[in-house]
């Protein structure tokens, strides 16, 4: 097995493009597949209120019933909206193409560099609240935490450079018993209380001081459970026909699933009066009350964390493929938008995966300490996509558009007052870092883009290029260190090019004269048809006396130069350290420093060994 | 300020040859310079000792002393051994010179490979060492003993990497501080033990069990102390004249130096009933003991890990000068013997500090886990080059050479039998991977030397070359991607050579149809002097198609072939992560995979950005 079979081996075979895949989903499946980055975030969303909640004692925790029904106030109206989306752009509309098409470039940008923060925060905080339901079902892994999550991030980095991160199909059964698996224990956690009135009965709020701006910090990382409700919209041409009608069903599905899951859990947690522990959930705590530490515990415990396994995969597939379209409007480096061999994009997986795998380190595998973080990037997003869908009905004016424009624009309004407020509640503890990086990427994408509009204006791209005239022959420089088959054969492709060959050698100083002079005499013995140059160094460097000679041929006349360097290549890998790599060093410094061309002449090695 | 700024500033402006330091040194300047290896063991020589009769307990400790007494029985014959080698070979004679000229290049390639491991060693155990003499002064320093190490060993590395690691003078004052200091430390433990009678009286022996095995093992683990009194015959060509007559007062006077001061520590640390600790030295013990903790213990501290460093910097001029003979006797590869701009050898600085680096970590800076290992490649070097001297002595025959041979031999055996003790006393301690390292890199030797010779064959190094014909002119291939000034100008560069060009672009296979009629248009009417080639492609790649293309050119017909990569570079280095790497991929697999000519056809971007 060499190196190409381990290759293909460990990451797959290279894909044709007719074997790209071409599933076409239902609703159930697709609430599978785009929907387990909101469904999943049921696991930290209460959690996420609660944790803020108790700075101002446990007595405050009641309040997390208003605040999540406030949650799925808004949940609601972005589910109405998200369904105008699916209307309107039936190819498929986040809010980069939503804002692109409707508010201009500016504001794309902005989608845009709101949505990368974004899909590398959902990585994060999926992965670390996947590893913490392992942990607060098996305590003693938790010394592993931040093991554990990069291992399950190298995992699906794996799964997704092989392109096997989308089948619809390998989400099914996980999100089956997720939601089953959470609906039965909501319902048995509520038999429960109402067996005991005391415990049914509404706990009282008992704090003394809990400020409005504690209460809009809660809201907003209880808002943290909203993200991803964006993913049906980008999905459409993945549904099967009527694409729109099943992609709505779908969106709806996940609105009633979701805002259920957020108010039961939330009431549960109020009514059993749990609290945040550092070593377990909260929502291992309901589960553990309301169905004791059995079989179906550890069943739906494993179920959350492959769900979230799988929110984060979700990711995976959405941020290259927004990297590739920044890529090729010029906005991201070209190299994003290149296909590997599983024809997936390895850059932006790449990219995605370390980003993200250093917020898991930096915070130490702790999805609190990343959930102010979250909802400033997922709710300009939401307030982008309104905002456009609110100027796309005023251009297109279809029947009952005002109607239309009015749900979006209260769902504009509505998240666009929410994202101030996080940036402004949030701002110490931690939201200023997403404050800086959003400006940091527009300015980047800005920058990138008017690099290749100057580029493309130099090299004339969509110009006829200029005529091509026949010129005279070149100047051929074959650098050489001994008179060998190796330098005889550059020789000969140098002369097949033009009759003006000059072989140049370096020589170092204590020794130059007498080694000069015997190669002088070897090189009049075996008299090749070209000229023999040598030159002498002060330095033990060979590249730079080379560098400076062919620099000053540059200066004398106008004639093109070829450098060609003959190169030996051993026959297997692991041999390439016997030789030293002079050729390529050469080669590298000539093509960044000089405007000649430079070539390799490469004489392969059969030994046997 | 640059890159090669930043390079420069950090390393040092290139070197000329003639800028390199030629000190002459004196006796004094040469037991600083070329002796701290072998002064500085008694850092852990002595302690050494201890650690393997404490096994048999406390009792044992009295053992120390007789054990001290044939070390340093031991030393007198190898000093002895060692100024005839200086009287022989003026030009310095190592273990390998003198079983190169005198026992053959088997004996020669087993003394260079136990030299390589005793350099490894020597480095490790010595920056080991240094900083267990800090953290004993320093306690709280403990817990960062690994990280201390390495950020010794960089610190090494750095300042031989800069080339400054061998100047003699800069060793003389801490190599005074430690001699002097030492010397006094011993004095006034004497005065002390003088004062105490009971003290001064010799302890008995008071093991149950201690076995010939766990003397020979604790005299081998001493033997630790005896490494580097081999380094002044290494070094006769530094002296000043008389050359031979200082170097040999200089190994005498280190003989002196080291058998006193380990006599006077072993008999301080037995009447002061000392016994190894794990968070303070031996030596720290002693002087605590001796001179209580006040300012001369802590100079005298420093002074250690200083000393213990400088032995660690003399294995950093050793080792790359040795792996340099080894390549250019080709029993290495050929990297090893390039200097760098400061004329040092970079490859072989690199790869010691990475192997000393990776021991330190693996024996978490833990001297004793270390020193089974060392004895065995020492005194194979002391057994071979002794051996050589008696060959040597029998072919020259000066006067007075039985006499001469007689006390070589007397090393020679003496040594031998110590090697072979050490082999199976320590060989379950570790001193196994010694007796692997040793001829898995005698036989490393062989395969390089084989590869060369073999390669020299194919090449015909040292004939003739075959007489230079005037071939036909090349057919030239250009890959492109757009029609731009870029591909106008490497179509310009290709017809300079040869009137035979062909352009070839590779279509992924959805859109190539159309994306093909239009170029074939553009093509027709920007018209220049050459062919197009349109390749199709079912996979994402652009480098197989071309590689294919070019392999199909070479079994058609025997016309030579050059392929000419354009490629854009920009004049930043942080700019060309906006270019993908197509064109360098492709020259990298051309290079490798197609017997033609691969050239890179440059254009340098100005973008004013």
């Amino acid at each position: 097995m060499d190196g190409l079979d381990l290759w293909h081996w460990l990451f797959g075979r290279p894909l044709k493009f007719s074997q790209a895949q071409q599933e076409e989903i239902t609703t159930s499946e697709g609430l599978a597949a785009l929907s387990l980055d909101a469904l999943s975030s049921v696991a930290y969303g209460p959690e996420a209120i609660a944790s803020v909640l108790i700075v101002a004692g446990a007595g405050a925790l009641p309040l997390m019933m208003p605040i999540t029904w406030a949650i799925v106030g808004l949940l609601a109206i972005l589910v109405f909206s998200y369904s105008q989306v699916i209307e309107a752009y039936p190819n498929g509309g986040g809010a980069f193409v939503v804002s692109r098409d409707n508010l201009g470039i500016g504001a794309s940008r902005l989608a845009a560099a709101a949505l990368v923060v974004d899909y590398v925060l959902t990585v994060a905080v999926s992965i670390a609240a996947g590893i913490a339901a392992l942990t607060s079902a098996f305590p003693s892994l938790l010394p592993y935490t931040v093991p554990l999550c990069l291992a399950l991030l190298a995992l699906i980095t794996y799964l997704n450079l092989r392109g096997v991160g989308e089948s619809a199909r390998a989400f099914l059964l996980p999100a089956l018993i997720f939601i089953v698996g959470l609906g039965g224990v909501i319902a048995s956690g509520m038999i429960h209380l109402a067996a005991q009135p005391a415990l049914f009965a509404k706990p009282p709020v008992a704090a003394q001081s809990v400020g409005t701006l504690l209460i809009l910090r809660a809201f907003a990382a209880g808002c943290s459970a909203l993200t991803g409700v964006e993913a049906i919209a980008n999905g459409v041409p993945l549904f099967r026909p009527p694409r729109q009608l099943r992609a709505k069903r779908t969106e709806w599905l996940l609105g009633f699933i979701l805002g259920g899951m957020l108010l039961g859990l939330s009431f549960l947690m109020v009514h059993f009066h749990l609290r945040p522990q550092p070593n377990e959930t909260m929502l291992s705590q309901v589960m553990g009350q309301a169905v004791g530490k059995g079989w179906i515990y550890y069943t739906v415990s494993l179920s959350v964390t492959a769900v979230l396994g799988l929110a984060a995969n979700t990711s995976f597939g959405g941020l290259p493929l927004l990297a590739s379209v920044l890529a090729r409007h010029h906005e991201l480096p070209h190299l994003f938008a290149i296909r590997g061999d599983r024809l997936v994009y390895d850059y932006g997986i790449l990219w995605l995966a370390v980003s993200s795998g250093l917020l898991l380190v930096v915070s130490r595998g702790d999805t609190f300490a990343m959930i102010p973080l979250y909802a400033i990037g997922v709710f300009t997003g939401f307030t982008l996509s309104q905002a456009g869908m609110v100027m796309h009905w005023r251009r297109l004016r279809p029947p009952g558009w005002t109607w239309k424009a009015a749900i979006n624009g209260l769902g504009a309004l509505l998240t666009g007052v929410a994202t101030l407020v996080f940036v402004f509640s949030k701002f110490t503890e931690g939201a200023w870092l997403v404050a800086v990086t959003i400006p940091a990427l527009i300015f980047l994408f800005y920058r990138i883009r008017r690099y290749y509009t100057k580029v493309g204006q130099i090299l004339g791209v969509g110009e006829t290029p200029p005529p091509v005239a026949i010129p005279s022959p070149p100047r051929v420089i074959v650098p050489f260190s001994g008179l060998t088959r190796v330098t005889a054969r550059a020789l000969e492709q140098g002369l097949a090019m033009s009759p003006d060959v000059v072989a140049v050698t370096v020589l170092f100083e204590p020794e130059a004269d007498e080694v000069g002079a015997e190669l002088q005499r070897q090189w009049a013995e075996w008299s090749p048809p070209a000229r023999l140059v040598i030159l002498r160094s002060q330095y033990h460097s060979v590249v730079r006396p080379i560098l400076r000679f062919v620099e000053s041929l540059e200066h004398l006349s106008s004639q093109r130069v070829v450098v060609l360097i003959p190169e030996v290549i051993p026959t297997r890998f692991g041999q390439s350290w016997l030789h030293n790599q002079i050729a390529m060093n050469l080669l590298t410094a000539l093509r960044q420093r000089a405007d000649v061309v430079v070539g390799i002449v490469p004489m392969h090695l059969e030994t046997d060994e």
